[in-house]
């Protein structure tokens, strides 16, 4: 049972997350105040996280504040916002001691230095039941600047950050109860295990979504079915060719002795890269200016007009059928 | 099991409290859009409730939504904003039925209309766990026009909206647990369980609060509690007359049956009520402008200069003191 009641808790160590914010008033208040910049748009998002759900109850603690903060930074990201603050909603199971908020609060000061933000306010209280934690990230755009996920016209390039797959065999190696064996180095094995625990929101990225983009998402629940959002909304179909998926090397093991994983590759979710389209004479722009920002974009297909066709997906010219075509967290 | 998937959900019953607001995009993307007026600053503010802690699991559902979106109105209320949107994640478990969610929702429906704001976004997960919901909420103020819990001064007259107590006793009523015993009419008791299902956030009286006030909040943890953290921040002391406290016709018939609730009704919680402080100069000004937007406020005692003697309470004439002076929701 955390020792602390939930005064002390906040005093002593959300508190300081909110050292350097004029918004947070020190979270000595029932609110916060936000005095917007004049020139700015906000993206708002909201996610939430329950134990045993989204995350085992015994990831580290820092992995669980880190990641409940990053899928929320992944969003803004992918609509082009930098992140400026957030909320936190936590409720605390009895049995858990002080030290586990401790490091849970470290996890979310580690991203929130590197996303430059800042804990504004929030409420935490007791649950009886599994932790759970629900997150309000605030991020600023440019007026007129957000990305839709509508927006993807025939022609566009298709494109995704960073690698994809690695969050999706991550978990299927960090899950106590899958039966998959994989002889894999050490090394591989803590590299698809951590990109499931600690996603990397691609913050930098903002700026070239921003600036390129015809349409974007973040892939969470899969790059197909997250793909096919982006065409049910945009009134097309999309191609997409899997010989040009960047995979890092550790997924490419798990593929060369499981080539029937890629269906986890394609539909597994908790990528946190950005899938984003954009017209075929910025492709070259985009490219440059996300290796500007030190995360590399990959094109891996092409938007068509074919509205209701979906996303149709081709290994070395044969078509490739997935279990299913959309990994569902709900 | 809800028979609807997190999508449908969305799309058929969360949707329609999104209509008629630009910002949330039709709870289609993964964020909301907010353009910001740029005569305005913004309060945002953040509450959780845990079925079998804030409320009891089998409350009515439409309840259980009202009071949701109601505990953060008033805090918005209190710090003198008036509602603008609000975003919902809820976490469900797997045994409740769609049609709760609908009535849930409905709950909601009947709160926003009243105060015109709309649902803009959010995140609808499962859990294994009891039902969780958090609602972030923001709200539009004057520009400086923040009203916080510091800026008491000595000589202040210390009022508070509608009547105090209510919800305590109606909790009491309405615990299957309790052993309380009261001879109450039937329309007594329903009065006083509804101020605890189904409390009014004092809205209206934003506009009054931001122009008079010198500090305010709601109250949320008891009258005595509250006016304690008013007291701590704006370093003074605070003295309350019993004889002046706003009690409904139904909490003064339990009081004449059981005069030892005075605790309760000074220290429970769930009032949502504002208290706030006003120089004694403004004290007409603020009863004659909240009396024109239809809430009474009443002056129940008086700020002076002891910092940290925190808050004594007379009862024509001799001190009372409470069972415990803070009711804790943690």
């Amino acid at each position: 049972m955390p020792s602390l009641s939930e005064k002390e808790i906040i005093d002593t160590i959300f508190a300081p997350l909110a050292q350097g914010s004029k918004t947070a008033l020190g979270l000595t208040d029932d609110a916060a105040l936000w005095v917007p910049a004049s020139h700015r748009d906000y993206v708002i998002t909201k996610d939430s996280l329950v134990a045993g759900v989204h995350f085992f109850a015994d990831d580290p603690p820092s992995a669980i504040g880190w990641k409940a903060l990053a899928v929320n930074l992944s969003d803004l990201a992918a609509k082009g916002a930098e992140p400026e603050a957030y909320l936190l909603a936590i409720a605390l199971p009895e049995e858990l001691p002080t030290e586990w908020i401790r490091e849970f609060a470290s996890g979310l000061k580690a991203l929130q230095e590197e996303a430059k933000c800042h804990l504004i306010g929030g409420d935490t209280v007791r649950t009886p039941g599994p932790l759970t934690i629900s997150i309000t990230a605030f991020g600023g755009i440019k007026k007129n600047g957000f990305v839709a996920r509508k927006g993807a016209k025939p022609g566009d390039q298709i494109y995704v950050s960073g690698t994809i797959g690695d969050a999706a065999l991550g978990l299927i190696l960090h899950d106590p109860d899958s039966e998959l064996q994989i002889n894999l180095s050490e090394e591989n094995r803590a590299y698809l295990i951590n990109r499931y625990l600690r996603p990397e929101p691609r913050i930098r990225l903002a700026g070239p979504v921003g600036k390129f983009a015809t349409a974007a998402m973040d892939v969470s629940d899969g790059l197909a079915g997250d793909l096919n959002a982006i065409c049910v909304l945009s009134d097309c179909g999309a191609k997409i060719l899997v010989e040009q998926l960047p995979l890092s090397a550790a997924a490419q093991a798990v593929l060369d002795q499981s080539p029937g994983l890629l269906s986890r590759v394609l539909s597994g979710g908790d990528d946190y890269e950005i899938l984003l389209t954009v017209p075929p004479r910025q492709s070259k722009d985009l490219e440059k200016a996300a290796g500007d920002v030190g995360t590399a974009v990959t094109c891996i297909g092409e938007i068509h007009g074919e509205a209701g066709a979906g996303v149709t997906i081709f290994d070395r010219g044969q078509p490739v059928k997935l279990d299913a075509d959309r990994y569902r967290h709900f």
